[in-house]
């Protein structure tokens, strides 16, 4: 069984090249992390994103959250980048995909 | 406690018109079903997106799932509209937010 934490964020205007960097830098970091499973990430253009990332456990997931680098970026995202956020820790139940075989047509 | 289904989804350039107004059809409805809680919906460009979809329960997410014009949608969106697609039903277990005060500068 995994996890999945959900960071749902309506972005600031302000510093989008410091944004961009920090973005990339932690989802490095990230995935350098013990547990780590993936991330899906997707944002509109209006500043309205959300990115989730997975968990082998909450154990993992507390480790990324006190993660030194990582909490001085939070700091920075609560100064500059978002709006507003919300964030949600949750364990996935079930899980099933669908994948477009070749068309005939 | 609620729950969460994260839809990660990749689109197809296929049919635009007729999945805007699927979607947002689809949000109309889901909104009027029991144990609706809200959504949140989030697309890239190159058409990756995340939709979450929160409920009070694992019942309502059943109910909604089965729901006969939702059911007719989800072929179409098999057939037209996703070259593949994601699902996860996951429990909410902790959530916190956040909100920018009024800047003094």
């Amino acid at each position: 069984m995994s996890w999945a934490v959900i960071f749902s964020s309506q972005r600031t205007d302000a510093d989008p090249a410091g944004y961009a960097a920090a973005a990339v830098r932690m989802l490095d970091l990230a995935a350098q992390q013990p547990g780590y499973v993936g991330v899906e990430d997707a944002r509109d253009e209006d500043g309205f994103g959300i990115t989730i990332s997975y968990w082998e456990d909450l154990e993992s997931i507390g480790l990324w959250r006190e993660q030194a680098e990582h909490l001085m970026v939070q700091q920075l995202g609560r100064e500059r980048w978002y709006k507003s956020y919300h964030l949600r820790v949750c364990r996935i139940e079930r899980e099933s995909s669908f994948e477009q075989t070749a068309n005939d047509g």
